[in-house]
């Protein structure tokens, strides 16, 4: 049982100017004078700016990222008061929504006034990212502006969440603590009989009665011999014994996620379930093991993806055994045979080995770790060595 | 009390038939030879594609539909099992995540088939939307396939989700009475000397035990005098007596929104809160009656300002005194002086009369409403006339 209290919420001013700097100092090496950025994800890394009003699509916000200073917000009126009480100095407003000129006359003054009049502009546009502004008006933005005036930065904001502080990884360890809790009283309050939507609700008030903010993200099912899909939502299925359960919780605790499943059999624990069930578990402890500084994502994926073919499990077809965990749900890197990326301390990533197995069903297995100097560190609690059953 | 059964979950095919057609209608008015979608709400509404997975930002989802005919689903292998589930049978899927090609040809290969070598391609490009892939694949579709043949078919999407069927509308109308015996029974689960994050976790937690799947929004504050920002998160400030507590809420019951809050009182109710209550209250007063078929959004809101400017309060600076409402928790239209989008029925909108007074602090007042035959049906329970206090 988790008995620590809650992390500070929140990040010290001192960290966005780490956060800041950092980004300066790779902008400076891509020859950037400024980067826009307009996600949630994005814009709350560097300024701090938390709300769930994002929610609303109908208003574009935006964060600049001056080659040195404070970022500039440039941002609907309904958002100032609340930008203005985290460490940004500079907040630009237009009264969104404005159909006609949603801020693309004023972000594109703002460009030309910091990046000067031919200095280029870095927008994330790579992979696990998106522009979230309508494409007509980032066109005319681009034609405003200049197109070849901006660039790629996907891999500055990349490289530099990969890593994460310790006041990061100390909200994500609370939340992954909160989740093992739940998983761990879940066969109390879970009762075969229960339709899949009555238990996922029941872990879902669980999980917040537990302390979670929210549970953005919680999928999974059951059925005799195993489940087909890992991506859905509860039914009216009726649980009966002699099937499987899954569950994959993403709940949040300050804007950080957990990401891992449990698997639970039913009354009892039918032999090609408790089969697959060892060798995912046994895939985990070898992803475990390989998870140290200075691997690759790809050696990562290979300890796991060996465990698996060695005890004759097809592939899930979900495409690769893990990610990296933060303020989004999955981040970079893959785990997959062509990610590259070299694991450093700090890093967050999910180890998620899965196997088809029997009439197209599919076991996942997950857990949260930490890179540490001396290897991974786990923050979810370990599962159970033996799958766990529900009477 | 809300004593009905909820709704049946998901809509019968026929539905998505009509929802096709309807579609397949327009773009032969714009002589499109197809049109492509990317978001959650925008595949959701066409296929029934219905997952929490959107969280994950790795992948692009993609849903074309052709001049006829059933759409064509074009997604990562992962959402195969759960596509298959739906109305839609082609199914095309390629192993993400991939970087180096994350269906790009793959959908420029199902673009070329489906809308032949110089069809045009509608693609939500304007107001409230975005196109959720990377910026870089964007582009590189467009060159693949031709940049002219892509043109914006936002006032597709737009003209046919504002109007709602009655399936849409009653899984509206459900979570709105869910929040709304949730505000009413607020007063006995929150007390003065709570923190405001107790107050919105109990809240959170009575959503869900009432029957809401989800509480992606839920925002506000308290303060003396009022409050000053209405989208932030609650923090640990402890109520106190003579104070204001705003409680914003987008709950969700199978996919659609409920969007209002509710004022309260803490210990008693001083005066210049009373009065702003009073001014918000008749001023929903005149939205009610004026949400009629055949009004302009622009005549809805002017309804409502007539009576915040005769009282004298001033602007909220919020942009606008209402939305439409369903998948997302605003949509189109808005209800601005210069949206001239005229009202049908099986238009859901929410009204939100918003004053500002005292000391830079803001009252909004808001109820959500269907515009029938005779005009509007309240989905919400009518907030009481004079301010609730909480003791």
């Amino acid at each position: 049982m988790n008995r620590r209290p809650p992390p500070v919420r929140g990040f010290d001013t001192a960290e966005f100017e780490t956060r800041t700097v950092i980004a300066q100092g790779m902008m400076d090496r891509f020859a950037l004078s400024a980067m826009l950025l307009s996600t949630e994800a994005e814009v709350r890394y560097y300024s701090g700016f938390h709300t769930p009003f994002w929610q609303s699509p109908t208003r574009p916000w935006f964060l600049l990222i001056p080659c040195q200073g404070k970022p500039i917000a440039i941002i609907p009126g309904i958002g100032a008061a609340c930008m203005a009480a985290t460490w940004i100095e500079e907040v630009r407003t237009w009264p969104a929504p404005q159909p006609d000129d949603d801020g693309v006359t004023l972000l594109a003054d703002t460009l030309n006034e910091v990046a000067g009049a031919d200095g280029k502009i870095g927008i994330p546009m790579g992979h696990e990212t998106h522009v979230r502004m309508p494409v007509a008006d980032l066109d005319r933005l681009r034609a405003l502006v200049g197109v070849d005036r901006f660039v790629d930065a996907t891999s500055i904001v990349r490289a530099q969440r990969m890593v994460k502080s310790e006041a990061e990884i100390e909200k994500i360890a609370h939340v992954c603590a909160i989740a093992s809790d739940s998983f761990e009283a879940l066969p109390s309050f879970v009762q075969i009989g229960d339709t899949e939507r009555q238990a996922f609700a029941k872990m879902r008030i669980d999980l917040l009665q537990r302390g979670a903010d929210d549970v953005p993200y919680l999928v999974g099912g059951s059925g005799p011999g195993g489940i087909a899909s890992i991506i859905e939502q509860p039914t009216n299925r009726v649980l009966s014994s002699g099937e499987v359960m899954m569950l994959d919780t993403g709940a949040v605790f300050d804007g950080y996620f957990c990401d891992f499943d449990r698997n639970f059999a039913l009354g009892y624990a039918p032999d090609e379930i408790r089969r697959a069930y060892d060798v995912v578990y046994a895939a985990t402890e070898a992803g475990i093991a390989a998870a140290i500084p200075g691997a690759r994502s790809a050696d990562l994926f290979q300890a796991m993806a060996d465990v698996l073919s060695a005890k004759g499990a097809s592939d899930g077809d979900i495409g690769r055994l893990g990610h990296g965990l933060g303020m989004q749900l999955t981040e970079w890197p893959s785990l997959t045979n062509f990610d590259t990326t070299v694991l450093e301390v700090g890093m967050v990533v999910t180890l998620e080995p899965c196997m088809g197995f029997g009439d197209g069903k599919t076991m996942v297995h997950e857990e949260n770790v930490v890179i540490r100097e001396n290897g991974a560190e786990l923050l979810t609690r370990r599962a159970p060595a033996e799958l766990p059953v529900i009477h």
